[in-house]
């Protein structure tokens, strides 16, 4: 079974909301097993359990909110010690071009510095969006494709999980088993 | 006069629309000369000319087109010679989530590598839409907001220019002299 | 009389002495009023009081503190209140390579959002040494390079607020007055 | 066998030295076959070939040198047809503070764009020194711990490719086959 965390720090839960979706999106791999959880709720445990982390917070003032970078610091005496999971990065800010691309760079990069593979999408999951860097939002996701780009980023996390950690390689995105974009 | 150089690079034609929205936003700062240009007419005359600069370019792979890479590579003679103008960056993805504003970061740190002191736009120029590290765009501008932002951009660089190049503090942003917020 | 603050986050002292290295180069411009504060001190009015600002946390784990980043989330209620002033950063890291630069990247974020203009130095301050995008450092300022490179940060600091915001045009540093590389 | 690619653009040597360094640390993991090559002798078969990939530009400006960009726009026709393999980033800067993780960081966005899991070391090679985001230089590597950076930043390339490429377990870096950091 391949183990996924969707890890997150929400305030005014948009970003708790786009966890949910990303849940979702793990969970369309069969033999996945997915946890959801705020920080408040998550453990270190949680974290050695899982093989990949999808990592949520809001765009505050164009990065990290202290809360979530705060996790982080505490898990410190753990560091080197987590190397090699896959994780990947998600964000609501307050408008489009208020940081959240920026906001899951430097979750990515707290990811990197405790040996984490990061990823983003490639994927159009509609019109004129992406995930490229991580799931981005203004807000909460309300539209289709905003919704399906954080379904996209959880599925993406748990396919890869599925082809790297346990050997499934008939899953690898490349394989054509469904439309990765509108024009496909 | 204020001088404020918009220098762009485009390939399909939507960073240059930006590009003519920003030097429309220059435009509304009095006293202010604006210069529109593509890299392919500007020269090192023009750089050394302006107060200020707008920089813009297509997100391409999630950072700077290599076309407008090459035209700063060039100016490294000058390297050190500039030090102090104002800059700020604008850029165009081929969708949301597509890395416009590691583009528009990428941008200022080449004008802050050339001595520039570059700043965003904190207003929010309509609802959920802002231009905080620089103007960004999925294709071309559309609807008021996405072409606010980027006159705002222009015209927040003319007042900077205004302010600091001129002593004109009575055009600070702020100052009052206008809404910044659709709340205001 | 310009007005400077050198406002640091500290752990474990490295950051402290850089803030130190930073305020002495701040005194170097003749009338500018030079303040040093952590962000234990520092208030509001400190923030309000400043013509510019050079920010220093430690690096952890690739970027800001969350010390350092909660002080600016409490500033919020001021938000758009700050447009205009000028800022800088640096920090100090474990070792090269362990994210510094990122660190500072992530600071001039912050100043970004709250409307700051933000800029590096282009000088280099001796064989191989520089601090472009902010001061970094691993561990604390030994060598004299790595002192120099704090301290022309917070000289440039002082100059350009002394240049922009008190119109003192003689001090610009294209101006010649000192040797800003060791190959001059 | 895991295949590994080594590709880079260098202009005065220094990252072409770090390329060889790191191409002899892909190498000291058994069943790893490593190609070393710059960006004018490299073709899109060697892109397809390789498991995973260290990109290496010198920074310029503080960004990927504009040949390298170049070299990956004019893949975009096999875009989305290369996901799931693995990358990391080196980087020579003329000193230190001039940019080299931020050119680092944007080479990761380049592979990222193109669907790569990318990371960083989180070793210590030496005092005061990593390759926390990818191997970072001032010139040209010529301290132990200098060269070991970029030696242990392929070695760790080759092992993540040998434990989720080829699913050989026991390389994984937390087995504790060797001595990671000078305090273990």
């Amino acid at each position: 079974m391949g183990k996924v965390l969707v890890l997150y720090y929400s305030e005014d839960g948009h970003t708790e909301k786009m966890a949910r979706l990303v849940t979702q999106g793990a969970g369309q791999v069969t033999q996945t097993e997915v946890r959801c959880k705020s920080i408040a709720d998550a453990s270190r445990d949680d974290i050695f359990w899982c093989d990949g982390l999808a990592l949520g917070s809001p765009t505050q003032l164009g990065t990290v909110a202290a809360a979530m970078k705060k996790f982080w610091e505490e898990l410190l005496p753990d560091w080197q010690k987590l190397d090699g999971r896959i994780g990947c990065a998600f964000s609501s800010q307050g408008g489009w071009g208020g940081g959240a691309e920026l906001t899951c760079q430097a979750l990515l990069t707290i990811l990197m510095n405790f040996g984490f593979l990061v990823f983003g999408v490639t994927d159009y999951v509609g019109d004129q969006f992406t995930a490229h860097y991580g799931a981005t939002q203004a807000g909460e996701p309300r539209e289709a494709k905003e919704k399906e780009a954080c379904q996209r980023l959880g599925r993406r996390l748990a396919e890869w999980i599925a082809v790297y950690a346990d050997g499934r390689r008939e899953l690898h995105p490349l394989k054509g088993l469904y439309k990765r974009n509108p024009w496909d």
